[in-house]
């Protein structure tokens, strides 16, 4: 099944464009608790308010000799019905591309990455050799940084654009198996919109709203696409840390029902679904 | 020791620019020689003809299991005095480039890591808290696709600039714990040249001789600093591939003596050292 259509389906089954994004942090578990349960729990309890899964592998790298099972385990913990995105941020010559697309999909068994765009298309290509695999490349990004080279004004055939807008462009001439997505952060709301009019059929991975600063109702109304749908909108903090204690996985539960209904008001006006 | 002193006394005790990558692929290893045997072996015969190594942590990571402590027990067993850079090509908003910075700092022990420049400062920050590594941020890299994005014009206050040559300046800007190198593929010997004139003292981690087309004299004429050293020459198969054969180690150390006599002889013209 392609990318794209198992998100679709993840999408219209549990009527949300919440990502919530799994990055643990062995410092913030609640008392008794361990990693893996953590993640197991917080599954759980957000499997039905979820179009995706989002997991930063920084955070289990970190962990050292154990850091790979507890990735393993915890992404084959989710439900096959629900599409999981590496945050690995992966890209490299062709032959090492390939080398990390094999650790990704095929050891891994993850839907999705995001990829690096800097060294350009024989860099991605074995990633989108997966062609049942989506791949989001790095476009506009949430942080204060991407100021200093994305927003570049940059000249090309057709006069002087951003960086990031040329990114865009470039994505969309190579989606050939419409298996491109881009990540755009909710921090820049009218990149946002224009990305969207670049790539009208793109999946969207935003990260940036919450603690980031993004505002989450512009966010969704700058990136859904006409069926209000192709944004995904990825929580981390808010969800997994909504509270500290031995209810952290309720808490998370109805943070993450939260926050899908207030998405789902801002792609449909007046919906309480 | 800084990262620079670690690596100027390899690069003069064994009067040597040549990196060797590591890059092993199972596929090719000489008959009944398993993988960490072929990277000691290797390593025992380069080690007096190198100033660092570098290790591809793609060719890791797709093992899976039991990658990590192969990669492990690689880094562990090169000398002490020899630097060794992880080429993990990473970059990340900020908390998430900590926990990379601690898998491959703290944990694997690395000297130094390559990282991405999209994501701006921030994303690099958390490395260059390590004041002791080294940093080496993607700049003109040796594969085709480098034209996609690195060779655009772009329009800084200092007027027309490649984006490349944007990512120097920054670069340069950045490094204030003099901690910062560059990636430069040996495929742009005149980009070699205006990036060591922008700097002129930052170490130029050079990838690209041989295989992917980059000539060897004219690399090291274009990026050594006016001390005749700053320019890390790697080569990966060359060395490591030298024969498939049993006598893999032997002929590897051949092509190693080889290619650090001829890196010298353009280093001072008439060396024979």
């Amino acid at each position: 099944m392609k990318f794209l259509d198992k998100l679709t389906a993840a999408v219209r089954n549990n009527n949300s464009l919440l990502c919530v994004g799994l990055d643990p942090d062995p410092s913030r578990l609640p008392p008794g608790v361990g990693l893996l349960d953590f993640n197991k729990q917080i599954i759980e309890a957000t499997k039905d308010t979820v179009c995706a899964y989002k997991i930063n592998l920084a955070f289990f790298e970190a962990m050292g000799d154990e850091g790979y099972q507890l990735l393993k385990l915890t992404r084959d913990y989710i439900p096959a019905d629900i599409p999981v995105i590496a945050d690995a941020k992966r890209g490299d010559i062709g032959n090492t591309s390939k080398a990390y697309a094999k650790a990704v999909f095929d050891n891994l068994g993850f839907d999705a990455i995001t990829v690096h765009p800097y060294m350009g298309l024989d860099s991605i290509s074995p990633f989108l050799d997966y062609t049942n695999r989506g791949i989001f490349i790095l476009c506009r990004t949430s942080n204060p940084g991407s100021n200093d080279f994305q927003n570049l004004p940059c000249l090309s055939i057709e006069g002087q654009v951003p960086l990031y807008k040329f990114v865009a462009r470039k994505a969309q001439e190579w989606n050939r198996y419409s298996n491109i997505g881009l990540v755009v952060g909710a921090t820049y709301p009218e990149e946002l919109k224009e990305i969207r009019k670049t790539c009208p059929d793109m999946p969207l991975l935003i990260p940036g709203v919450g603690p980031q600063g993004g505002d989450l109702g512009l966010a969704v109304t700058s990136s859904i696409n006409n069926r209000g749908e192709g944004a995904i909108i990825n929580s981390s903090r808010q969800i997994i840390y909504a509270s500290l204690g031995s209810d952290f996985a309720l808490k998370a539960r109805e943070a993450a029902i939260n926050m899908k209904k207030e998405i789902n008001r801002h792609r449909r006006p007046g919906c309480t679904c």
